[in-house]
């Protein structure tokens, strides 16, 4: 059975990556993945005015899943529209609310940490709170300018991804941390806190601690080993999961899913790592990273087994010391040896 | 010359803490502080059903600086409760608008890094943004509840952070990392940014980074030595000062400085580590923090030779391994351990 993915490279290390997985997955299993791909991007705005054509959702719905690598390039296009114009409309549009991202250290990778044995699952919500967009400014410009941005957060949304972060409990260790800030954040923090509570009595099985945000950041660095199951708002989560990226050995390491836990739009699957323009020249962007998204990806396809072969091939390499030092190898070079560990 | 101190012991550890430091104080200067001790806290609010009284902030304003423990117990009182009737409205009333957190390894003390060489300094912005306490709930209890909460950023909230952030770096390297995370809050942050760009021109000597949030905590753990001072928003302040706390140690040795630059009112010291209700009955809780931040208050009140020999005192101290390993030591043993110091 073949999978239509719509590939959107994006910007800067993201078009050099995705490709690189592509040849992996296609190495993996000729055919299975039948790939259209969308030039949505930084330079695409300059020469178009948007970052996606108008009936671009539209366009992508036809799809089995996105592949997304990176958007964003502050010196061309402003990350507030870039952003605005690509990646978060798709995450809203197909109501990807759970984005997953797995933390642990890959075979031969060195993390920054002393510690170094720590199996993290964050589970973020991906389609409101923080992230709603809502917001303005008046006397703009003037002494007494004020900005005001209004996180929202629904019952809808926060029930779904916290129902989702407990059911991901179950089939883990079921040990389920809930991020909040709520004592600085009586409204919606607090609200968030009352659903945990009343979501813990339906999965009496699952351990439930609730942690602020300040200080699960600091326990991801101190005690990571503790944590299991993390689930978060849309900005809590982005923090701890770039801090979860942090911890592995870096961004080059960090994959990720938005996922539509319905099935009935498609999911997105990318990268942590973003598009950064500073070493988009160097040809030294790991491509590990997009491979465990695309492992990601054939897993959600129910391509279990391939999903698993590339894993390995990936650990493999990794494990040999190839790909492992941020900016030492060249992403062709990771690639190569991560093609041939398919063939062992 | 006497310095009149409020001392708030408030919760949990925040109480042994406080009353360690102010025997260094006493040892290392007789008579230079004249403490008056408030009792406001949880079981203040029990039985009298507020954190502190009607005129608290007018009781306070009499001083000359505030030390306070911790605030919280979330079993007697709910967070939200506790911490917007007691620590919240002292850093709102007296404009302490600049909370400052340094950000290193004391003598002695293993951090969960491999790196060791780093020196921060956060200055956080401590009395509007995500904190300003705006919101409210619609449909409560309902499955169509909505829960707001508004992040409201002011031009002269904003401007005098910034401004106090780039004065610090002229006085440090001369480097200084702007935080925001303006590729998705499209109104505060970008805001944010502006002022930033406009502050620049005026210090152009100063060489500005601006990070996004998530970009610079994961920094904070892989790359710590590239970072000298951090400026952020209340939130993101807070979020990475624990971060802060925990690639130093731990949050024993995380000492903080609520200050209004102005003078107009007195400013507030307070270890960051909060009230720890599972190990307040254990009496490891460690003094350092504390004492670090009466050194601050001093330097504050202009006793820079008393708080410079009382850090040295905790310096000499951690560096013989009391005090540095989380939980081990008793309050009593490092209070003792640092009191001897002084007499060196
Ligand atoms: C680029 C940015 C808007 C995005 C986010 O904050 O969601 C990124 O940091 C991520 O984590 O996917
Ligand atoms: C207790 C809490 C409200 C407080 C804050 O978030 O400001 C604390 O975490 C801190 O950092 O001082």
């Amino acid at each position: 059975m073949t999978h239509r993915i719509a590939l959107i490279p994006g910007d800067g290390i993201g078009i050099p990556v995705l490709e690189a997985a592509m040849r992996v997955a296609e190495k993996a299993s000729p055919g299975l993945l039948e790939a259209e791909s969308f030039p949505w991007s930084c330079d695409h705005y300059l020469q178009t005015g948007r970052m996606m054509p108008e009936d671009g959702i539209e366009t992508l719905r036809g799809f089995d899943a996105i592949f997304l690598g990176a958007v964003g390039w502050p010196e061309k296009v402003p990350d507030a529209v870039s952003l605005h114009g690509l990646l978060l409309p798709i995450r809203k549009a197909f109501v990807q609310y759970a984005n997953i991202r797995p933390h642990r250290l890959l075979p031969g990778v060195q993390g920054p940490l002393r510690k170094d044995a720590f199996d993290i699952l964050c589970i973020r919500e991906n389609t409101e709170g923080e992230y709603s967009g809502a917001g303005g400014r008046v006397h703009q410009g003037t002494g007494d300018e004020v900005a005001v941005e209004t996180a929202i957060f629904t019952r809808t949304g926060v029930e779904r991804i916290l129902r989702f972060g407990f059911e991901q409990a179950m089939g883990r260790s079921k040990r389920l941390a809930s991020v909040t800030k709520s004592n600085a954040q009586k409204y919606s923090m607090v609200f968030w806190d009352e659903v945990t509570r009343e979501l813990a009595a339906e999965f009496p099985e699952v351990q439930v601690s609730h942690y602020h945000v300040d200080a699960i950041a600091a326990r991801m660095v101190m005690a990571p080993e503790t944590l299991d199951v993390v689930v978060a708002s849309n900005l809590f989560g982005d923090i701890l999961t770039d801090l979860g990226a942090a911890i592995q050995g870096g961004l080059g390491f960090a994959a990720s899913a938005n996922i539509d836990p319905t099935g009935k739009s498609p999911s997105m699957f990318e990268p942590v790592h973003g598009s950064a323009p500073d070493i988009a020249h160097l040809g030294t962007a790991n491509p590990i990273a997009a491979m465990w998204s695309l492992v990601m990806m054939l897993e959600h396809l129910g391509e279990v087994e391939t999903a698993a072969r590339i894993m390995r091939a990936v650990e493999a390499t990794t494990a040999r010391g190839i790909g492992t030092v941020p900016g030492r190898d060249k992403t062709d070079e990771i690639t190569a040896a991560v093609l041939s560990a398919l063939e062992e």
